[in-house]
């Protein structure tokens, strides 16, 4: 049975469809543009958020440039999409995906031999960057769906979710293929402060699916594992060194530790262009320190006194001792994790 | 230098005044009354929080209504004393310091010979149980304060501060009692969810001393031993049991285990009146299961989609090989606790 997974972002009569994730899970609403400097906006405000969501709305963003472009020869037309391009890449400054996605649009535009054939060009460079997203995340799922078993009660932290990528999602995948299969399981959300991207966005998208879900404080993990059977923790990835060592959304390390105390199997699910083989080691990996006011202020209200502030990191690094195996779209690796991640990246 | 910490709760002039914990950080106001009933409301609506300082307001209240009674017989107004104790029982089910603090005064109250001398008893009691709580602190804070050095950074959860007791608090009399010698140190402060304690209540009483305090959410617990420097735990305790499992604020587990993992020492603070020696194991303790809504609705504001429910558990147990010392107002208890903790209450 198809289930209920809102499209993230869509390119529907050359123009772009994307839900406004800042209005979840109060609303849900769409954005529907043939303007790319309103999707620049929409990835800047976090009305749009995920790195591969990112990715693929900075490639759309340049196909409706150079769709409604009126410039007349094909120089123009790129340097209007240059211009376009380095616009984009000003939007999220730490998003790999948004780089790497712009580049590949503009490497394909420049072979072009003339305006109409870089248009078609980049629309389809874009749309295939939404369709590897979609398929790598639906071979986590297949992969990753033979770990659920009936009456399970899986872990998961943020929202590496349908909607922080084209569809499907990384660490949700599994859970939505599963869900397909008819399999009977539930799920437990780290609400995920300070963003509760948990309790917003996880939450609803499972909900929308049909799939069984409860959400819990980040610091619960402990005496939920000590009270609630839990039988498999699923988490995405931002960044994964050759070595194994995980960089995730600020919480994913203590989760790990606790999984590990108690048994429990402790899953990352990242397609391969997740990791970075340039770095081994954890400390290697820049953390984003993000301002105080990010935790200070909910709702628009201080939570703590005038004059105290906050410290946040929105990432830690879970070493892999920790981890029980690497769902990818090539499969599942497990430890050694140097030795299987070299196997199927090079 | 004496340290600027607010009287949570003091016995003027026949009256009772304590400070509004729910108007904190954004004001500092007092509740001043001479019906017991106003104090009975504090507590059930957490004007008043916090174990032994729920326990000096039940006390007080009781001192109240016998100074406040229109009983014209003895036995008429022990009968009012003992169904005003009835309704201060209602107040608020779980906490122990309640029941002990009301029973010692009815207690006391029984052993009068005429009305003057039970007011008098039961006034002196009460200001008793006060004397003996900032007593048991003040001495934590002697014990506890040796553990702290020039230019550490400790490491807090929820509010185990001189707010949740008489004075000085328990996790937080080390702290005041360094800062009143003039060492130099930091505090990080989890926030706490889902009530923020710790960004409410622990960064004011903190602040409000002069201590130095940053906060961070309650999921950053690894990423801060990774990248910044952490040289103590210390939290408070709500049941010890005699092998030294502690039952403390949710999150308190998690703490422990990644501070064993970065070799952090972790201490508990608690007056010898926490430990349950009648339970042996963490498993016996009975954990508190609270509504979903404490959890999904933050300042009125829904967190979670409609129809999706969190898991509360207030409380998790830390099990004695993740802890380095107790600190109690009798000494420091190392392990082999079920020895230790013998040797000084038995």
């Amino acid at each position: 049975m198809p289930l209920n997974i809102p499209r993230t972002i869509e390119w529907v009569e050359n123009k772009v469809r994307l839900i406004n994730q800042l209005k979840l899970p109060y609303a849900l609403e769409y954005i529907e543009t043939g303007d790319w400097r309103r999707v620049a906006e929409a990835i800047r405000t976090m009305e749009i958020r995920g790195a591969p969501a990112i990715g693929v709305a900075a490639a759309f963003a340049l196909a409706l440039a150079t769709i409604h472009s009126s410039a007349r020869t094909l120089s123009e037309t790129l340097k209007e999409l240059e211009e376009c391009a380095e616009a984009l890449k000003r939007t999220r400054p730490t998003a790999v995906n948004l780089f790497w996605a712009v580049s590949r649009v503009l490497d394909e535009a420049r072979k072009a031999a003339e305006i109409e054939d870089l248009r078609k060009r980049v629309v389809e460079t874009a749309l295939m960057i939404q369709r590897i997203d979609e398929e790598a995340n639906r071979m986590i799922g297949n992969y990753g769906e033979k770990l659920i078993e009936n009456g399970d009660t899986v872990m998961t932290i943020c929202n590496a979710g349908s909607l922080a990528t084209s569809y499907y999602g990384t660490a949700t995948a599994p859970l939505y293929v599963a869900q397909e299969k008819g399999t009977k399981f539930r799920v437990i959300a780290l609400e995920t402060r300070p963003y509760l991207q948990g309790a917003r966005l996880t939450a609803w998208e499972l909900k929308q699916a049909g799939i069984e879900v409860k959400v819990v404080t980040d610091n619960a993990i402990g005496i939920v594992m000590q009270k609630e059977r839990v039988d498999l923790v699923i988490t995405g990835a931002d960044r994964i060194t050759s070595k194994g060592y995980v960089a995730n959304k600020v919480g994913t390390y203590p989760l790990a530790l606790v999984a590990k105390e108690h048994g429990v199997p402790f899953y990352v699910a990242a397609p391969t262009s997740t990791f970075d083989l340039s770095i081994e080691k954890g400390e290697e990996i820049p953390i984003e320190l993000r301002p105080s006011e990010e935790v200070t202020l909910m709702f628009g209200k201080r939570i703590t006194p005038e004059g105290v502030d906050a410290i946040y990191y929105a990432f830690d690094v879970t070493p892999p001792k920790l981890i029980t195996g690497i769902i990818t779209e090539k499969g599942v690796l497990y430890p050694p994790f140097d030795k299987s991640i070299k196997r199927v990246l090079l």
